[in-house]
């Protein structure tokens, strides 16, 4: 290894960071588009707190837990201690993860990763749920229940010694929150208003879709840092051919869904296309650098017909969830890492069946760490605001403030005198 | 070269590749911005579509139509066949394009461009075609249209070989999408109360101008990739100076559509300050790796003080074209490739000439497949959608939904509880 | 050095300069959101025309201003000729700035941060300055103010010599653009509405806080290249560090903000977040590379409590500033100098005399300059729109055009038919 190779592989992981950063402006907006008006102002709070609280806890315990090196108890929990804790010589950077990135880059890029999946559930709760309990929540889900289920596959855990593939997150990151998100989904209750009492569902319309749009544009803006940053060097070969299969199977995913929503619903839905793109990502992100650029077009496809089919499933039962995070991060988190064992490189049984467990593993993990600490929460203070706060809205209630004003209060104010 | 150098020269084309992708969240807003709000789902819609079907086609056919290798008919035209197909070696990266970057990179950074042009062409049709046949038609002419006379140049065709000069595109993304444009407004008519019966033009402004400056703002830091990687390779005089040449000209467009515009409407439009800047873009695309700085921003005032001349110029002949794209891409693309030959390193009667061929040889193909195709169209289904959708708004006639939610949902439903 | 890190390096700065150029994006949506909606046009005018004059000036002399080589006035002012004059041996770029990155790389960087100074100032003086005035003083500030003070460190100045400490303008570009705004605030007055006869404030709020929301997850974004890029190479150790306590201080600074203002206001105040983190990210550029993890956590936690501590301290003085730029630019542009006295590297008594030596002669000039350009064009033209035009909004007076269009403009046209 060169200082030069050296300088680049670093460089790109850095860059994939920022990109990654850039993913937490796409779900805020994202899920602001998707929530009603008067809602606009306490997910935007939320999406802003979860950044900041990821990144701290990753800092306090959540890296640590994560990649707890040495010695762990059979590959399921590890803790290599509170703050930072550079390894001898990772200091001189070549000596660290085989001289392709610094300390430093491994810890920014990884907790980066790690409050993605906080905010996936920030989507799902949405419009009803006390801020400050989703903001302790949110803080025991990153700072804990991610890292230790991180660190079973990347953090060479027990699932990563059983073969598990999760080449950038569709389990890891995604599907765990969409897990946490099913949890507190089920925790809360639907949104008023949104099932008539003889059981019809009333559609709620997100209040401003240009903001959904641009959230699904730099969500996948910042994928070409999630999983092209996940090949973990600058490699030429391997980064190129996980941009190419990433577009692709987000292509497909908007096209999977368009023609499965026209013929479900005979019309032009825009959320289901815009899901289907993020379906498409979120299927692909598995087993990205192990698809050929058909493949990827198959996974994605089939993730972007997934959508509608799921989000018409989970309405069904009454599981509210403004934004579609489980249709999106849970099934199709779910659909990729299965992709892993049906096509591309690694497919056959013995990977299917590791997939399988895995799955499985975490998501039971995930589920019942958030169900746990969510139905504490609830008996002891509560998950929900009043029926009269959700009536009026969580930006006057828990705010004080509203997200848009359309009176002119300096004319108001001079007309007034 | 090395492989270290091999590895940055792939990583620039690569970041290029995901700068040029934000550019269809660019043009996404632009276009969202300028139209009325009754049509914004549908120009979102568009956009998102275009930009997945672009890929898909890409890879099914556009690209190795565009870059044939081998036999083409006297380099008019050539296809290696569907799908994509790696050429021998390539996957060993370092034998394909002189080790300047691997073949999944040349394809995802030309896929990323190839859905450009089509783009334009939906600003223009804004807020009147019907949405599947615009579909229909984007999609022949980026998998058909596009590639082949972009092949003409950069797939090594015969105006390349006569020494035509375009360095990323003024004329084959740019001007390209334009003549689309242009002969879809004039098929098409323009929109109801455009014009009034006594011929006078009543403007139909833009509905939110901060996402069209979001949107301005967007293309700009997207075309650092679109210019830069351009070059094909992270070399550091070449990209730099680039990037000197694209950001003064864009700035030098906004000050020449300002005094331009200040001095023909008396007024501090921002509309036309913001189509400065991409006019002084698109101007400079052609040559900016032949200019100086001080050229370029000769090149892009010019650009600039177009501008309004130019929407003026279509308005009166009631060519109505909601964005100004025909005056954005396709008149300063046409002026960005003749300045090549009067200015720059290449300046001379010699290039001037090749630039002129160029142009209008490209311009015939584009605008008669272009009008070809959608008078086809025209016959068999119809371009327009009718006047009663029209008036109702496209989002509400062709997706049953609308951008914006003013009224609460869940406080209509429960009040009517 | 070798042409492949040389390549490296020269890439990472170019990225870097795109990186600070989204920050003008960043600027103009968090200006737009904060200001009232009849004022959106004229901002986001300002921060259009702001990036381009920024850049053409920079060309004109601010680069030779600011960079004068050879002979300086005593380290106080030199000046290498107007335009780009690049030094012999430049062109072949290994020769220039220790082989790190070109001349033009050099420029276009330098160009991008140049602009940012004048942005600032724009947002403090909104919804009330006459549109022509302000960009006649933004062209003088940028010209000629910052390019002064600025060499004074940078360019190698007495400020460098007396060993003060600015990593990337926590002082040279955030404090001065700080003291732009003062000075045009005091000598502006405050918003017609903002403060009752009887002494109280009356808030104006933001009409859009989503677009405000926006703007500070882009310039944050815009920060990996601002402090990133002031690392003046790829150096893995350096840039990776930097990420990291910058991203690690903006966490912090939002975390000290929410804390504050809850406790002062018992709400949870979004506002006053969105400022926090970027008083983490004013406050942790000084020092940047100097700081461990944990001082970049303190450094920004301080940085997000003085927030809302200082925008109540300005606004009892009724020093209105609608976005908040003299509390997170100036008062946090100072602390975080100051910081680099008291942790980190540097720390201890000489380094912080330094510092308050910076701080004091650059602000002292700064004020004086603008405060003196300001008062001369107050008494030549007048620095406030009428009040009638300020009642009307400045989009109307100044630019006949409105943000948003409720009405549909062809309906409408239609009915009248």
């Amino acid at each position: 290894m060169t200082e030069s190779l050296f300088t680049t592989n670093n460089l790109w992981i850095l860059m994939s960071a920022a990109l990654v950063f850039i993913m937490h402006l796409g779900f805020a907006t994202l899920e602001a588009g998707f929530v009603q008006k008067k809602n606009t102002i306490n997910i935007l709070f939320k999406n802003c707190m979860i950044v900041c609280i990821g990144l701290l806890t990753y800092y306090a315990m959540g890296f640590n837990l994560m990649y707890p090196g040495g010695e762990t108890a059979g590959g399921f929990i590890g803790f290599a201690g509170f703050g930072l804790t550079m390894p001898e010589g990772a200091a001189g950077a070549m000596e660290y993860a085989d001289g392709n990135y610094t300390y430093w880059t491994d810890f920014i890029f990884q907790a980066m990763f790690a409050a993605t999946c906080a905010t996936i559930v920030s989507g799902a709760v949405a419009e009803r749920m006390k801020l400050n309990v989703f903001l302790v929540f949110a803080t025991l889900f990153v700072a804990i229940s991610y890292p230790i289920t991180g660190m079973w596959k990347w953090g060479g855990g027990w699932l990563d010694e059983l073969g598990f593939y999760d080449f950038a997150g569709s389990t890891l990151v995604h599907s765990v929150g969409g897990w946490g998100a099913l949890a507190a989904v089920i925790l809360l209750g639907p949104r008023l208003g949104k099932y008539t009492d003889d059981g019809k569902i009333k559609p709620i319309p997100g209040h401003n879709i240009p903001l959904a749009a641009i959230g699904v544009f730099l969500l996948w803006f910042g994928w070409f840092g999630f999983n092209g940053g996940s090949v973990l060097s600058a490699d030429a070969v391997g980064v190129s051919l996980v941009f190419v299969t990433t577009c692709l199977a987000a292509a497909a995913g908007a096209v999977g869904a368009f023609v499965a929503s026209y013929i479900m619903f005979k019309s032009h839905d825009l959320s289901m296309v815009l899901n289907g793109i993020l379906a498409g990502l979120v299927g692909i992100t598995a087993g990205a650098d192990l698809m050929s650029p058909g493949e990827a077009i198959i996974i994605g496809f089939i993730a972007g017909v997934i959508i509608p089919f799921s989000v018409v499933f989970f309405d069904k039962r009454k599981l509210d969830d403004p934004v579609g995070a489980t249709s999106v991060h849970l099934v199709c988190g779910i659909w990729g890492t299965l992709a892993v064992g049906l096509f591309g490189a690694n497919a056959g049984i013995p990977q299917l069946i590791s997939q399988l467990i895995g799955i499985a593993a975490i998501g039971a993990f995930t589920f019942a760490f958030s169900f746990g600490s969510l139905y504490l929460l609830k008996v002891a203070v509560g998950l929900r605001v009043t029926k009269e706060q959700e009536i009026k809205g969580l930006d006057v209630s828990e705010h004080e403030m509203s997200a848009y004003q359309d009176i002119e209060q300096s004319n108001y104010a001079l007309a007034v005198e």
